[in-house]
């Protein structure tokens, strides 16, 4: 992606990369992001869940859901999605860091009134929750879909910031006799746990995609990055 | 705290808790925060690590900052911490959910410039980061204190939105033959990795808060809104 005069990075400009495919890879991994936007030029931001399908974002909601309202009205929004890598312990303070996976994401969201484009982008985002749960859930129903407001975000103007590695110390401090290093995290998830209106049968069977599931592309992602997200303990 | 017209949630009201030991313990868990800030009247946000002393919340970073210098100018900012607790698998996709807390924060950031008090912020974030460290790691001088900068946002006007719990399905789809439920996640440590620039002994050195490190009362809270936190496998 070109970088433009929001999307350059000025601090730290050595992480910046603009290469598609890393801000993609940022938004699949990412179980939330942030929308910010103005309202009378005073900042609000809201978490929420979000899809990809190719290069637009989508986002949803209740009609009366005051993000989307502001964003339906014209509003410029701001995304972001982080992704927390590990924890960076350096010898001094100072130096003190973490690795991180960030994309920044600017666009105008625009109201997605086509039906079939709105089961497109709600089918995303229940993938998005749970990679193979939209062939087993009930699809919505044409009411259903009419009653949610989807909002698309092309993603055109946005760059991915990427930390990696171990602590830069200062020269002077490497003789410090203190431990450095890092330490990978990543999201790990526990034991599914079924609804309790399910009778014992059905709630034995859990579905292979939940007794798997790991972050989306986390794996890739990290081998491309040069990071040990595989090297996490099981 | 006192709900305001900006804090008070209108979407799923019932989600929302205005009592600051919930506020406080989602910043104070969450590794990252997202910091909103209108720049004439366009959205911009940013992910940076905080940390919280009572009722104030610390962000720093480089004097050239585009955030800090925003904030710096007066700007008002909006700062978000979420936290993805799991994910929701209800029989139709119109009920998928994630289970998460959040905290929405708005407030004037203001520069800190006493020396002591920048002190007191830079040793909150080193601990943010890992508990316990900031004892080992070399103290910043003076100088690099006048060279951070310090803002601080009062954690005045804020709320926290809180979702536990399993899938909440139409009674229609009840009887419906597919599996449902929630998937606890959580923020897992891997194995500790020391800078190479260490020699061998002290590389094996490694410090416990580093091999214990766990989410910041992350037991604490998992109890407190009755989520199974604790249930999540080692």
């Amino acid at each position: 992606m070109t970088p433009t005069s929001r999307t350059t990075v000025r601090r730290k400009a050595d992480r910046a990369r603009y290469d598609r495919a890393v801000v993609h890879g940022v938004l699949d991994e990412a179980l939330h992001c942030t929308v910010a936007f103005a309202v009378d030029g005073r900042p609000w931001a809201i978490p929420t869940i979000h899809a990809r399908v190719g290069d637009a974002l989508y986002l949803h909601g209740a009609p009366a859901n005051h993000m989307l309202q502001s964003a339906v009205a014209g509003t410029e929004v701001c995304v972001t999605a982080t992704l927390v890598d590990g924890l960076v312990l350096a010898r001094s303070w100072f130096h003190h860091s973490v690795n991180y996976r960030s994309v920044v994401l600017f666009g105008r969201a625009v109201r997605v009134d086509d039906i079939a484009e709105k089961r497109v982008a709600l089918r995303a985002l229940v993938e998005h929750v749970m990679e193979g749960r939209s062939d087993d859930a009930r699809e919505p129903t044409d009411g259903e879909l009419r009653a949610t407001l989807v909002l698309r975000v092309p993603i055109d103007e946005a760059s991915a910031k990427v930390r990696t590695g171990g602590p830069i110390d200062d020269d002077d401090d490497l003789a410090l006799d203190v431990w450095a290093g890092d330490l990978p995290l990543r999201v790990q998830a526990g034991v599914p746990r079924p609804d309790p209106l399910l009778d014992g049968a059905r709630a034995a069977t859990v579905p292979s995609y939940v007794r798997v599931w790991s972050p989306a592309g986390s794996a890739a992602v990290g081998e491309r990055v040069g990071e040990g997200v595989d090297e996490v303990t099981q």
